[in-house]
């Protein structure tokens, strides 16, 4: 497989052509961006990481049923993936209170919810990546009623797959934000990435449900990051241990 | 019936016990508020035509076959409604993309819409009334799964019914809020006013579909007052001409 131009440069990642028209050359940044672009810093380790730790759980989430975009890793930062008409949505999904949700709707970070929450944010940083709802997506024309089923079935169960994998490890998974597309051949599937930089991560070790003693979350994602708490270095590689002796556990195909 | 203690004292209306204790005697008020409040000023005869106006509007309603809390209007600034139990949130029905929507999501005003979207936004000062999406609203607790279908089900028939009648008096219904609650023997009901206050109107005579030659926007509501765009008064006083027409060209029984 030759890589070939580069089609798109993001925050965490860029992506070339290969001389195969339906795979793209994915290769991991050490950039740690935050508050839409506002923070930014080169983390030495995170393009590593990030690449490792979203190939294991793509396997990981293969053999629970769930295909994603995901061709195979080839290299510390880099792996090969589906070529994919994107929707331009953050597709998020909440299990408990945290971030932005907990701000906006004036709730404690750690609050359980009645059920899981499904969003939608329009993926714009012209707008700042603004909240919709269902009928607001199809009113506009972004997605159709039938690709909003579609996508929303596979978020759900891409959160019962991905809730089963954390807590294998002793990790509460609290949220995260996923992207979906469709292939040239008109499936949707699972795209993008699942890194501690797209989920919240709350360490279960302690048994206080992601919290230590005095009630502060022991965050094993992102956040670190955002809020200034510390590198994030240790606790993605922490993630991405938990994750290979599960994969060995469980006896997972590995694509590398 | 006796007017007895007030028991709440919104920014345009004022609501009291009475001696039936399932029934509230309202006052209109003269007031007019915008951007949550931080706008504010006193409109000579807004309270009375809010209040002719509302009540016009729940009498061709229930000839429609909507029912609401409305018991008759008693006065030119009061009438008397059903107790209800209030839930917490501000229900918004769009027909064409207007207001904040059109902001938030980039689009010009008058952008048709290919469905109404039905928006929820907890009802909160402190918060600024967030906009939150339908599993946010039964995972926080806000309201059940079976109560969102109804309270859903009837916003949508509202939006039939003043989208027909509406379109009788050449007025573009662009989009509305209302508010719901349950009486006291447990059925969900609209409630609160539907008045130019709470509606985006856009006059249809000069038939541009709401707008004039030079594209802007006809409007016969609060927008005049939001916007600095001049009196609501004589907007307000044509809208009731025509509803009052209507209700009677129908035969509408008035509850005066």
């Amino acid at each position: 497989m030759k890589k070939l131009e580069m089609l798109y440069k993001g925050k965490a990642k860029k992506m070339y052509a290969t001389d195969e028209p339906d795979v793209l050359w994915v290769e991991y940044m050490n950039q740690a961006t935050a508050f839409n672009g506002e923070k930014k810093e080169q983390i030495e380790g995170k393009g590593s990481l990030n690449n490792r730790i979203t190939s294991v759980l793509f396997d990981l989430l293969r053999a629970r049923g769930i295909e994603s975009h995901f061709v195979r890793r080839i290299s510390d930062t880099e792996q090969l993936v589906r070529k994919m008409d994107m929707f331009p949505l953050e597709i998020i999904m909440r299990n408990t209170a945290a971030g932005s949700f907990a701000k906006r709707y004036g709730v404690e970070e750690g609050t359980p919810l009645k059920k899981p929450i499904l969003e939608f944010c329009v993926k714009s940083d012209d707008l700042g990546d603004p909240f919709i709802n269902n009928d607001g997506l199809v009113a506009l024309g972004i997605v159709t009623e039938d690709e909003l089923a579609e996508i929303s079935r596979i978020a759900y169960a891409v959160n019962d797959a991905l809730t089963d994998i954390f807590s294998k490890i002793d990790v509460r998974l609290v949220d995260f934000k996923i992207e979906e597309g469709r292939t040239s051949d008109g499936a949707i599937l699972l795209a993008d990435e699942i890194t501690p930089d797209t989920c919240r991560l709350w360490d279960l070790k302690d048994g206080n449900g992601g919290k230590d003693d005095d009630g502060a979350i022991e965050h094993l994602d992102k956040d670190l990051f955002r809020r200034g708490l510390g590198s994030i270095i240790p606790a993605y590689e922490e993630i991405y241990a938990r994750l290979t002796a599960l994969a060995e556990a469980e006896g997972v195909e590995r694509a590398e």
